[in-house]
């Protein structure tokens, strides 16, 4: 099949498009962002790369780092991680501690706050040196060095982060949580930071694709726990859109507020998108009709 | 691959097992069922078929017959169904109505019962004769005619369904309801009472495999729709364990409280079980595990 | 203290206002009746009657016979009424049905529509012709054989009454209804459509004013049970503005969406209020406010 | 009435019954206080004092500090403050921060912690030097200059006191606090830990039946003020058992998880109760006892 044209045909379609969502504005620098921005890059399984547009501009991934950290916990600690966050479809994320409280903090999966926040207490707990050592596992996925913390989301994150604050607090409160909260929570906010372009999260996302083995054939995780983390990027990546992803694109994968969206096809491909842009409910607007486009396209769905 | 070998293996591994979970008793009549009952069938994309133990015994499908209501409402109303019911995975099952009325009326997806019961309000409107013409569709899917409704498992039904009759007034108070609360319910315990085989349900489901065709090559949905349905299935069919299922199988399906899962890998099988005995969340136990065992032995799962 | 002077000019000053809230609509009868009606009636533990503007004009007491029927079931049950339903306030009420799941069946207190049911359903078991029998318990209260049921409303209801007949099925299924649930609606919708004046409420609840006993000195429930109900109609009569109530008026008391409002303060007096024109919340706009300006200027408030 | 022997008589009849409840353990100071303790004390309108047991054993006042705290906000903002803080009972305390989501940041009254810190941040605002301030202010409503913070309780808090922290930064997320979220978990922290005897209670509470006015006749707040204060406190000041002490005791009071009760009859007298011991709803079992055999012997209830 021919990406290079199906990727130049979708980029040339959407790029212009006027209704393109609203830049998220919770965070001071998240708003900085040129709405303009559009990119696209996919990486098949033997390891050719297809590019159009802005995909190798660095953004600040947010919420798809929460794919990688989960990725190193269940490296950690096995399946004993399911105690501690369980692997259901949240529903409404308006009322997210109220489902926290209800379930005596056991969040409902890793990709909440909660979730992501009780995975970040998982690797405080592994690392040694948690920050350093979880950059150098997202650099050693992509066979990058350059992928770097952005400090000043860090530090803007940190003045207005009080609901993840609230979170942490909570899960302490019902004992699920070993480290303190202020080192879970800075933890956390670097977590999100991470700068990264298209094309380095495609090559992040690699092993997903490829039974737990990156771009170079290191094994980081097993095929089956793999297997696991796509389950769970279908059923839980997209906040309360969960469904409608896999409804319109038909692929897991996972989404973040600074516009970012990285799919997988295990065995086939990795694709990201980024558009900075956000519907409604907080995913990028012209990445998800990207990811439709290219599934309708080229039928390769999981479904 | 040899699928016979394997489906008797899992079916001898499995079928002296003492740990079944509990046969489902809110309703009198699937109480009396043998919970030592157990069958699997295997239909692939090329008409081959293969079953073990009771895959020829009938019971009552239960909630697995809300595919198929679903695809024919689907066939009448076109994507406008989903102005009326919503895509997204339900979470908590204990609050239904919560969530029901949280969001005015419209379900969280079609596989929640109040979903299920504004599909049926939707056949209702469409069909001339509801139950007569319903019972044909799936006849007619399934080719074969000896498919009915257990009217022994409609009357227990009518008699214990206080929930149902909750859920449809709320939903007829909200204004998503056109035809009357009673004939909504009564078409919906029957559809629920189908009373259909591990090999009738794998080749009903045929479709969802195939692009929409029954296996006489009939199209009933687009290709589209069947995708759709799968990505539906597979976020919202089971209940609160569809992360679980999705994370354990790997695959699209249905279940019900009649003990019956049917799963489907598209563009290569369906497979049914039925085991009575059900999990705490209302799975079948031994179906579960039996496709857990079937995708890892072959690798074929969506993941 | 002169009392008609202080109905009189409570009248005089409210009778024009032209911010009168919305009449109910969700009941097609109730919507019929003409805003500008407004009435006042005190009765004294003396036995001494005021009376202001429309107070011998009937309206549709509705929720207000909550307390009535509640009266009755106390004398049949006990204490044991307590198992059935809680007395605690319900908070908001846009989740009646939510709370009735959360707590199993147990509505929060008689005065939300789903705790009513129960009371309802008391009373269907206690009485041997229970409508009848209702009705007569209600004219003995009053000493007034002219008080009778609208039976034009009772249509009204029973067509659009389905969020009612949604928490009755919802009580059946928990098992917290012993008689049959259009049994247990078609009682509830007689006795929400009783037809009253201001005088005849007032007459009614002099009970609770005095220990139990009526005006003719027959004692229908113990001195102990009024300062209960009493208790109650305070946490309890004002849906989700109970603490707003209590907070400007001062008084228990209870009102109905037909418009009207009775306040008691035990030992000392009964008044009756009756303005259409609801509040956001569903209380008398009117009617709040001539109590308040009553509790204020005669300083005769429990608090 | 011989008030000091109904109360010696109470105290006789209770000290010894060996039901008393749980001591609470959240807090480990709070867990060392000896069971045992039991005291009454009883201020009447005229000044007159009456005690059985241990009235002059200073404990824990916990959040009985919160009618104080209101008191003051109140006098600091007008009715402003109702524009922060609802005053609504809360309902079931299992989900407290979910209705602080469910509206928006805005608590449901002055005494569930969420609205406790609300107060608290005004006072903040309020004070120049905050914790002596309202030290100073709890002093002169006493007319008793020993009262004091213990700090060893305000330690134990500050370690345990996640679910606080929560609820602070989920305000904070609101835009419902102004001051730093842990200057206001710090000031509310003193205020609980507040180290009070009984005699020291009824005469701090004195002002709320004596229309805003303490024993030295000076005004803190006006009537109307105080009349409200009693309305929360009968509507909101026992948690989830608000209902239950309106219906069993009849008077506006408010408890804490120290074990203390002070209960206010408008117009006539302050009760104050210490028992250590918790039923299950967090109110102390002996001090409820108490005071429901008191208004009964009595009949001073409001109802």
């Amino acid at each position: 099949m021919e990406y290079q044209g199906i990727l130049d045909h979708i980029y040339n379609t959407l790029k212009d498009v006027p209704e393109r969502g609203e830049v998220a504005s919770y965070i001071p620098e998240l708003h900085k962002v040129d709405p303009a921005r559009f990119g696209l890059h996919l990486l098949t399984l033997d390891g050719k790369e297809y590019g159009s547009g802005d995909f190798d501009i660095p953004f600040s991934i947010q919420s798809i780092s929460k794919v990688l950290s989960l990725s190193k916990a269940l490296d950690f600690t096995g399946p004993d991680l399911w105690k501690r966050v369980d692997v259901e479809p949240s529903g409404n994320p308006f009322n997210f501690l109220a489902l926290l409280e209800l379930e005596r903090g056991i969040p409902r999966n890793p990709f909440i706050n909660a979730g992501a926040l009780v995975i970040c207490d998982v690797l405080l707990s592994g690392f040694s040196d948690p920050k350093e050592d979880f950059l150098n596992y997202v650099r050693e996925l992509a066979d990058d060095d350059s992928i770097r913390y952005d400090e000043t989301v860090v530090r803007s994150e940190k003045e207005t982060g009080f609901r993840n604050a609230a979170a942490a607090n909570l899960l302490k409160s019902f004992g699920n949580m070993e480290n303190e909260v202020e080192d879970v929570l800075d933890f956390y906010f670097h977590q999100c930071s991470l700068y990264m372009s298209c094309r380095q999260l495609a090559r992040t996302f690699y092993l997903f694709a490829n039974g737990g083995k990156n771009m170079k054939g290191k094994s980081f995780i097993s095929a089956s726990q793999a297997k696991r983390i796509n389950a769970i990027m279908l059923t839980c990546g997209f906040y309360d859109e969960a469904g409608e992803f896999a409804f319109e694109v038909g692929l897991p994968g996972k989404s973040g507020v600074g516009g970012g969206i990285v799919a997988v096809h295990p065995g086939n491909y990795c694709m990201a998108t980024w558009s900075p842009g956000l519907n409604e409910r907080g995913n990028s607007l012209l990445g998800m009709r990207a990811l439709e486009m290219f599934t309708t396209r080229t039928g390769l769905s999981i479904f």
